[in-house]
């Protein structure tokens, strides 16, 4: 028993979390359920940022003067757009801090501290929905191998699925991430957008949705692709293409994805 | 108990099944589980057609004028191109019969026999993977009231879901599914594609696949949208843009998509 309090006692660490989005909120919980402890929430909107605090029981700030400095990490869970102005300004300079994004290269802390990483959550989040954070993909980068394992220990407190990725690897996983996750759900936007010009109900899609979704983890994509574009139908994609006509974006968007389907199964 | 052995005989319909595809096998054995008897099953290839009805315990056959006459209803689950043929063939004029497609209207079958309907299962089903029948959407569609009705206690007794869609809708629902389902593997196959040319794993993308499903079960697509698109980001966008230089095909879609997602908040 006392050696499992010295175990978690030697992960814990003190984390200063700059930001109050989606991502700050989901990731904030998750450790401050397990061997971390929340000491900071920085938040541009104090609201935001206080109603986090609450949740962590800790102090927040809106100033970033105020930003307690000797904390053992400190999370940039801020929009990309907003991470070079936080740098400019974050008093604790020279311990490690780690930003969360997938597009930007770790480089981007290279000249603000001598330790420095990359924490990034694949997972879509929202402050609305819970999510089982074991089950989340955290990809993981730092400037060198004490600081990586630092990551490693901590990200392995709330997720099973611990990988260290390069920013050049992690920027290709966003790029995909944007096709299975972005412009999937652009997809479902435009079924129920379908449906309700009939007075269909979207519910009638989420079963298929679902099974689509289910068989992708059992199946490579490609082998298991069904619709008129594989068969090589033109009858009903030409049927399709025409009840589109009151959206030439979407019919444009058909006719290319379409093409593209029987291509690669042509090339099979 | 009497009672309830009466109630199930009462439900209790003799089917031939035209077809031995996918969606012939897994509506099969769906009806077989319940108060349906298949008494035959029909397929150009000898092989398949004795393997599913081996499944049944049924006879199969190979040949048009070997089909059972006398059946409650005929199930044509074969491919849209193939109906014709089969209508023409077909030695059973008169009975009940129905199609499975979602993109055919129910008049294709009304010179054929005075009792005819539509019995379309909205699902992505596959020989290799048992779906649960009971939560899949069953879109029922008759020449009749009398024979609406027969299709609608059928149906009942293997999904929860059953639904009266008239042809036109049901085209709309189809149009819809390829957008949430074939469209949407393809988007999936684009993302294990883009990873395995980083020597990435696709099982990376498979949590954030489950939880973009997940997250349309409870909310408006459009009210959940999150990625560059949505924000407006053109630093990543034109970042992803010419990480696709090798893939023009998808580039074309990853602009055209974009714009598509922009437009639509811009105008919410």
């Amino acid at each position: 028993m006392i050696i499992t309090l010295f175990l978690q006692k030697s992960y814990c660490m003190r984390i200063v979390l700059l930001g109050t989005g989606n991502l700050a909120t989901r990731l904030g919980i998750a450790l401050h359920a397990k061997h971390a402890e929340i000491v900071q929430v920085y938040g541009r909107s104090g609201t935001s940022a206080s109603d986090l605090a609450n949740l962590f029981g800790c102090t927040d700030t809106s100033s970033m003067p105020e930003i307690i400095t000797d904390a053992d990490l400190y999370i940039l869970a801020v929009s990309d757009t907003s991470i070079p102005e936080v740098l400019t300004n974050a008093p604790f300079h020279d311990r490690l801090i780690v930003h969360t994004s997938g597009s930007i290269s770790i480089d981007i802390l290279s000249s603000f501290s001598e330790n420095y990483g990359v924490f990034y959550p694949l997972q879509t989040l929202s402050k609305q929905k819970a999510v089982d954070f074991s089950a989340v993909p955290i990809c993981i980068e730092a400037n060198n191998a004490e600081n990586l394992e630092k990551l490693n220990r901590l990200a392995k407190t709330i997720s099973d699925q611990v990988f260290r990725i390069d920013s050049a690897q992690r920027r290709e996983l966003h790029l995909a991430a944007v096709f299975v996750c972005n412009f999937v759900n652009h997809f479902y936007a435009i079924g129920e957008k379908l449906l309700q010009e009939q007075n269909l109900d979207f519910n009638l899609l989420k079963p298929l949705i679902l099974e689509t979704a289910n068989k992708a983890m059992l199946h490579s994509p490609p082998e298991i692709q069904t619709g008129p574009a594989v068969r090589d139908n033109h009858t009903i994609m030409d049927q399709h293409l025409k009840m589109l006509q009151q959206h030439p974006e979407w019919q444009e968007l058909y006719e290319l994805i379409s093409k593209d389907i029987t291509w690669l199964h042509q090339c099979d």
